[in-house]
């Protein structure tokens, strides 16, 4: 009998998740049944995302449970396939079945991985979900136009530097991102962005000012809180917040900072839309032919942080949580 | 030489607004030029977003100068012309400059107010700017569709009264609204409310689970701070805020408190827009059509608070942000 490893919600976390929250777990490698696939893992995802779901709160994806494997994206090799599946023994799929070494997939929802276009990485990331996060957040939510100021928080990481890029090619006149350290600030002028800043050292708001000293239109927000706060205050007149994400509150018991200028979006008849890719897939072939182009033209470039071993899942994502990542953080098994 | 009296801002206030903030000066009364009317005002609006004008804030509207004469919405007759204007002497017009019991209106400027339509104060409310912004935020802002369940904050005030009438007019299945005191309460109930709650009995999280157990589809925010807060724990998937007003935080110097809770509009998929009843005027020959046949077929109802005498004008004003009125309040003169 095969066995894999996969990796157990151990407990909640009180406060910040830590690596105790966690346990890698041996099982037996079960066969696949009629229309299933068994997959060898080869790269999974970590998701801020993910943090949320280690609570015991109701919210748009259940919520892990104690003492059963996590999932979330990943993509892996056939390798051995029940009756009357689609997919063969050696292709490679996306599926939802990460956090384990071997999955047994449903064929019917494996999605079909061509390592020709992109790397298999890439479907994790600037061809998956946080590319298309990126591309609906900018098209249907905020509604970009070409010539406006966009401004990206967490532009560092796989959301947000697709985010500030795409931003670009769709023809915004400036784009400024923040990030948590000189090294990113300094890789995302590399990407392309006209200004950008290191949150850390100083008041957000005043960061903003001086580098979208007009104000801005557009605010991808992957990060919330105090971020927030300075993009409301920079916003002109029908200005629009993607709301993406909230990466300033999800591994904490704290309350939540808040946005006190929040009522400032009565006067400068301000958006805020909060968003779920889940909701875009109408956007996906536009997407993947957009964005592909991009990608085959070199005009748009990815980072990867990249941790080996399934072993090391965990604190991949406790980095993630810290900020340690540039660009999209996975785990090679 | 006819003299009137006019009010004017004798200083910005300190947190709360004061009657010492506010003079009646006598002026000589000017004589029309080319294209002018002289206009001695009969009633006048007092209304919540004046108070923001009285602080020295870049805002949509500018603010109120210290030393000079206020001004607002106010409805007043003709009693002389210059040359060349269409109004006639005797006729009503709405216009801009309240604040005053004689205005000089620009003839160009000045709308004919029917008082066989409506009696003059209509055009300072239902007829008016609130009932343009409650219908504007309800079709235009919020996206209203027949069988939602709606929450009205302030919602026995001139807009919030309105915008719930015109909610439950418009097919809403359910309709919330919140009040101060118990007298209003009850008349929420008379202009058919499904359920109305006093903000003071406890929570306003609770009290609206209490009356919305199944949550809301759209929020007609005219208050801001605890109650938008509440609002966005009991909205559902793909809720709407209209965000109209924040008389909560209006009156004070005090941080405003904030919304705690605003990042669950990212799993919920809300969408929050301030707005402001200037950005609508495409909707006024619909809402005069709609609103006007509601009224006239007694489908609507307005409450009006009426002040006597310019003298006693700051009084209302300040009594509004106390939450003193019933429905519109107005001064007459």
């Amino acid at each position: 009998m095969t066995v894999g490893r996969e990796v157990h919600l151990a407990s909640r976390p009180a406060g910040r998740a830590g690596a105790d929250n966690f346990a890698v777990v041996e099982v037996p490698v079960p066969e696949p049944g009629p229309g299933q696939l068994l997959v060898r893992n080869v790269v999974m995802s970590v998701d801020p995302y993910m943090r949320g779901r280690m609570n015991d709160v109701k919210s748009y994806v259940p919520p892990f449970r104690v003492g059963a494997v996590l999932d979330g994206g990943a993509v892996g090799e056939v390798v051995a396939t029940g009756a009357g599946t689609r997919r063969q023994r050696g292709e490679l799929v996306l599926h939802g079945l990460g956090w384990r070494e071997y999955a047994v997939v449903d064929d019917a929802s494996a999605r079909p991985v061509d390592p020709e276009l992109a790397p298999p990485s890439a479907y994790l990331g600037a061809l998956g979900m946080p590319g298309l996060t990126a591309y609906a957040g900018l098209v249907d939510v905020a509604g970009l136009k070409p010539g406006e100021t966009v401004f990206v928080s967490g532009a560092a990481g796989a959301v947000g530097s697709l985010a500030g890029q795409i931003a670009k090619l769709r023809g915004a006149a400036r784009v400024v991102g923040s990030a948590g350290s000189a090294a990113k600030v300094q890789r995302l002028y590399e990407l392309g962005f006209d200004a950008a800043f290191d949150y850390h050292d100083g008041p957000v708001r005043e960061s903003l000012a001086a580098a979208a000293p007009d104000g801005i239109d557009v605010y991808f927000d992957n990060v919330g809180a105090d971020h927030l706060e300075a993009a409301l205050s920079a916003l002109r007149v029908h200005g629009r917040v993607a709301m993406c994400g909230a990466i300033a509150q999800y591994d904490t018991d704290e309350p939540p900072a808040a946005p006190r200028n929040l009522a400032s979006a009565i006067g400068k008849r301000l958006t805020l839309r909060g968003f779920l890719v889940s909701d875009h897939d109408h956007l996906r072939d536009e997407f993947v032919a957009e964005v592909g182009g991009w990608l085959r033209g070199g005009e748009l470039r990815y980072d990867e942080t990249v941790v080996d071993g399934l072993e090391n899942a965990p604190a991949a994502f406790l980095g993630l949580l810290r900020g340690d990542n540039l660009g999209k953080m996975l785990v090679r098994l």
